[in-house]
């Protein structure tokens, strides 16, 4: 196998991660402008974050069809295999990320037809815990800092514990204040969805672990919020 | 290349169909389960549902590792590398489905500490259509049929109108009692539990597609909620 198809193929592998970090930049920025919409009552905003989700699922889309290629044309060894897998998982992981990023954003053009609620700045302050950890683990991912992951993976009981606050505090202003009930649905909903952006993040953690190590996380996922309220 | 070994390959590829087959299964039990749990308000078998997601994990992983092994000491040729993507993500789909039924089931442990609410009747009635369509897109599957796939995503529509319904049912409910807010806001989530768990089916529905057809299901995704109360 002569130096230049060899070079060729790691060109490939290199490509496939060019484009799980292009993924994962697009994701975060999604997230950030759905946060802004979201803190600003930006509109126009969050339809344009809205309509900038099909970027995202066209990165996907390439990641697949590329990996499938990748693995027609070459016999991948084993550590290979795992690269082009976790990129598979994580590309996917990332598209759940962004399409989480648009349901915050969309549910921001309803609040905004709504009077301003005060627990909105609490939802923010989760969004912004979630948007720290999203941030390490792509950093993570593209240094391969298996160090950073298990980090980052440790936070997902920072969040959950956040989470739950939150929601109580969405409950007792739900129930000193009925007329705001719909707002607040709103903004559980969006809380949710946000919380489940640093599960995502969680879950690129434990790919990239397993791609760098070779073994799972050892033991149970920290789980701070058992059913929400508790 | 024997007729054992080519047998033998075949047998692997129709191994990874089992598989994917028997994760199924389980995640219509699974969710079966947590209705029944929610329906009788029975904490034990919401219990055992919660407990009983750690098998369903246990088979993506070996979906994951059969599939690495497959490619590494196979060359698969295009159609078998479809079956094998489509294998991983269906298996993807169906560890979220079984996560979402023991979802479900976790709410009833909450649920049935709470006096009981009218609404419950509609996220079941909600359940019921959605367990119809999973079940058919398991059925499709198996029998890789096409015409049934497409059916089952043309229903995402209907079960996204049904969910705005509940959901708006669930806002007067509130207004009206604000007693009830804490046991209606888990319903909430239930449904939106259950509206992803048809989500993912319409997913399996365009993994089918491209697998049999090798073009995705045409247009854009029928999308009947926009955001749950319009």
């Amino acid at each position: 196998m002569s130096d230049h198809t060899v070079k060729s193929y790691d060109e490939e592998l290199a490509h496939l991660t060019n484009i799980i970090a292009r993924m994962g930049g697009m994701a975060e920025a999604q997230f950030a402008s759905a946060l802004q919409a979201l803190s600003k009552r930006d509109s126009d905003l969050a339809a344009r974050v809205v309509a900038g989700d099909t970027r995202v699922d066209e990165l996907e889309h390439e990641v697949q069809q590329f990996t499938v290629r990748l693995l027609a044309l070459r016999q991948p060894v084993a550590s290979d295999l795992r690269h082009i897998v976790a990129a598979l998982k994580i590309g996917s992981e990332l598209e759940r990320v962004a399409d989480y990023a648009a349901n915050v954003a969309k549910r921001s053009l309803v609040l905004n037809q709504l009077p301003p609620v005060k627990p909105v700045a609490a939802v923010l302050h989760l969004a912004h815990l979630v948007q720290e950890i999203l941030k390490d683990i792509l950093d993570a991912y593209i240094e391969r800092d298996v160090e950073k992951a298990i980090r980052v993976w440790n936070r997902d009981e920072e969040v959950d514990d956040l989470y739950t606050g939150l929601f109580r505090e969405l409950i007792t202003y739900m129930m000193e204040d009925p007329r705001t009930i719909t707002a607040c649905t709103h903004l559980m909903f969006m809380a949710k969805n946000i919380e489940r952006i640093g599960d995502h993040a969680t879950n690129i953690a434990e790919t990239l672990h397993f791609l760098v190590v070779g073994t799972p996380i050892k033991g149970e996922r920290p789980k701070g919020n058992t059913v929400d309220t508790e």
